[in-house]
């Protein structure tokens, strides 16, 4: 496929409302303020001068013990399931600070219902002028399952026909106010009219929502929707419902072929593929010359302990990885897991001849990946991986916070700008004006659902 | 009871997160940025210069249709519960603006899970610096049931048993990190201790949850508790669990009445009675001169139509209203309702001679009771009622938002410091600072629930 770069490339933030990437909270130039709304102000006010789409939160709804059975790894590494605070909270106080970034946070489809959530996104569209979006997870932990009143989680086949009704609930939701329903007309009295927000009255296998929501119809139509799903129901999940995918890959060949198949599957699905975002995400490492970039790697990699990455990959994973010797290869395993790639892992880290150990500290942090080097080498990559058609931008993962991010705006977004393959300045208001999405009428959701169409 | 005035009394402010009190959006000083951080941001900036304790924020799960089993009359009438954004966001955009203000959300234990709940308000007090309080709810409408997959609300004798073991699981969850188990010590490393994060392992009867909390112990140790239960039950748990009681009265014998009632609930539990504050709510209506307030009473009373006032007193009571005439006295009814006070409402407006149609107008805004006239009237009543044991102060709900808030900071509020009874500026930094209360060491919560009790 030979792609032209008509398009520019969106660039997202993963940002952890908490201590970062394992080892990245010993930095020498990281900020301890995880708990401080300043903190998550100042990230928000780096990224929108560097005209970034959207600030992405990941989740989860416990700290994982999948390493050795304990809590342990987790909080003495401060890896990256041992302190999170509830994202939609730090996004509102960023929105607050900023007025064009776009903000997207996790919220699982497995412990939640669909009213809170509907209207939780829906208030941060409005709070935030059209600027919301849900990254969409089904959760893969059994330690979260234990924090909701669940001996475990719901079982895999399940958990999509939750989220697929899920989903519905929401979307019906969200339309129940017409775009014009609220008209505040103070003299006749009108505050909304009542023929334009309508109840949905719900019944399905999962959920019964009578509505309608009590927030009117959020800026945007629906928030942005972004979704991670690695199994091939998580893809056609995303081919169904998402604007954006995010995800992670060993090479380029895999991106592209995952690109590729994504896209495919969107058009199969009646969607224009040019809809559906994708974005790898990336641990740049920047530096102003190659010798300080090797001087960085070395520091970086002086603070991570192997355990720090093997307890957050066991989490990724959901298999218990203390039980296999540190110095021996990584073990041959059948995970579903979080990442979908541990072959092709284990195979690049055979290949390097890479113990356990090392692959623990290179998954910690994956710096260690191709997006290192000075600014020019880190935007050839991009280049490469955009033109190859791998994707339609990057999310930008910080090795530790928030300094990389600072870096990564002043040194490699002007680079990009340079190359016309990155924005100087927002054109739109919205998330959606900035990756190019329409608004979607009411109804628009119709027709996506797996389940629906099964049950037909 | 003669009580000396020792003490300084309390002010919160009642803030709805839409058109607010039925009516008060058609004034001609009202504005109309239900949707926009900005209203909020302002609203919390005038609390502040005022010196208010804590704005709090009411919730209902659903836009009520008691009120001839329709929507219309609340949407219509922008009534109370037409529309509502979710309010910890609300709340986070309102930390980032201030300094000093307390901020109370309400969230029900009928509809929510307690993980959710503690990290949420965990995250509100981190976010704020000690500022969160959490207004508990066992919710009262049916409409809120269909909106979260029940056919009906929790029978009224289960409710409260869901509510103390949901407040044991929060607690639990809120004690799983040592106020010291984040270290964050980079050269160990150490980001925190595990010895000092604890899992909860709680098995109930509603709720199993492993714990530990990904949040860190709250810096109040526990947000503020906040209830208003009206029944005897509901009054045992505030008494248990409450550090502030939110309640509604019609005159000052009663309000006397229940403030001893709940002290003496207090003690009863082994707790000191100066640790329970209660804050009746009012509306006042202040004015420069007499004349002038006359004339503002008479233009709001003629932007209220009678259902807007109906509809609402419909939800509060779980009745449907619309059936009874409009120009005969109130019905007799016996209901819970979320009053408590119909008895009192229905004499007090069958001795005034009211019809239904102008008890519901009454209802609508309250401005026709007590505290209404120029700010040495108003401060004169609010003294009365502080010094004859009535209260620890008073939730002030706004007429028309936030134009109300305005004129009671400018007119009453230097009235009332003044007369030493509330402070000229903040001395502490935390919500229970302002509040006089001790912060909670772990474990303080113990023996404090009804359903461990009866289960001994
Ligand atoms: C790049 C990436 C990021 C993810 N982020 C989260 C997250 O923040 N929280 C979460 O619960 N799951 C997250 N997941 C997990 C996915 O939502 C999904 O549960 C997992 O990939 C398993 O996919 P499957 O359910 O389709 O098999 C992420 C997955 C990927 C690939
Ligand atoms: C002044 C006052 C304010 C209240 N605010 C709310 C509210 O915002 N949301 C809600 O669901 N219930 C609210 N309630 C209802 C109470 O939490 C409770 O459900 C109701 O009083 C019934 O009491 P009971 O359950 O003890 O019988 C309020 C009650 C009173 C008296």
């Amino acid at each position: 496929m030979t792609r032209k770069n008509t398009e520019q490339l969106h660039l997202g933030a993963f940002i952890v409302a908490g201590p970062g990437r394992p080892g990245g909270w010993r930095h020498p130039q990281s900020e301890d303020g995880w708990l401080t709304p300043d903190y998550y102000r100042r990230i928000a006010q780096t990224l929108e001068q560097g005209c970034f789409d959207l600030a992405f939160f990941p989740d989860i709804l416990a700290v994982p013990n999948r390493f050795g059975g304990s809590h342990e790894s987790q909080l003495r590494y401060g890896a990256l399931g041992s302190l999170r605070l509830e994202p939609t909270q730090v996004l509102a106080t960023m929105a607050a600070a900023t007025n064009h970034l776009g903000l997207a946070a996790t919220k699982s489809t497995s412990y939640y219902e669909p009213f809170d959530i509907a209207r939780g996104f829906a208030t941060l569209d409005h709070l935030s002028g059209g600027r919301a979006a849900w990254n969409i997870v089904t959760s893969f932990q059994d330690a979260e399952a234990r924090n909701f009143s669940r001996e475990q989680h719901i079982p895999r086949e399940k958990r999509y026909d939750r989220a697929d009704e899920f989903l519905e609930v929401t979307h019906k939701l969200w339309d129940s106010w017409a775009d014009d329903a609220l008209v505040a007309d103070r003299a006749e009295p009108l505050f909304a009219d009542p023929d334009k927000v309508n109840p949905i009255l719900h019944k399905g296998e999962w959920f019964t929502v009578d509505g309608p929501l009590n927030v009117p119809r959020p800026p945007q139509g629906y928030p942005v929707l972004i979704q991670a799903g690695a199994s091939d129901r998580g893809r056609d999940f995303a081919a169904r419902w998402a604007d954006v995918v995010f995800v992670t890959h060993y090479s380029l060949e895999s991106a592209v072929a995952f690109a590729r198949e994504m896209k495919a599957r969107a058009a199969a699905h009646g969607r224009d593929p040019r809809h559906l975002k994708i974005l790898p995400g990336i641990t740049p490492l920047v530096g102003e010359t190659q010798a300080i970039v090797e001087e960085k790697r070395k520091l970086l990699s002086g603070l991570i302990d192997p355990v720090a990455g093997l307890t957050t990959l066991s989490y990724h994973l959901d298999v218990d990885l203390s039980v296999y010797p540190l110095d021996e290869p990584l073990p041959h395993l059948k995970v579903p897991g979080v990442t979908g790639h541990y072959d092709e892992m284990r195979e690049a880290s055979d290949k390097a001849g890479l113990t356990l150990a090392e692959a623990g500290r290179m998954y910690a942090n994956r710096y260690e990946g191709d997006f290192i080097g000075t600014p020019d080498v880190i935007a050839d990559k991009m280049q490469e991986w955009f033109e190859a058609g791998a994707c339609d931008g990057f999310m930008v993962m910080a090795a530790w916070q928030p300094g990389a991010f600072e870096e990564f705006v002043r040194l490699v977004v002007p680079e990009l700008q340079r190359r016309k393959l990155f924005r100087t300045e927002y054109e739109g208001k919205t998330l959606r004006d900035h990756l190019g999405l329409p608004r979607p009428e009411r109804g628009a959701w119709e027709g996506k659902s797996a389940r629906l169409e099964a049950a037909e």
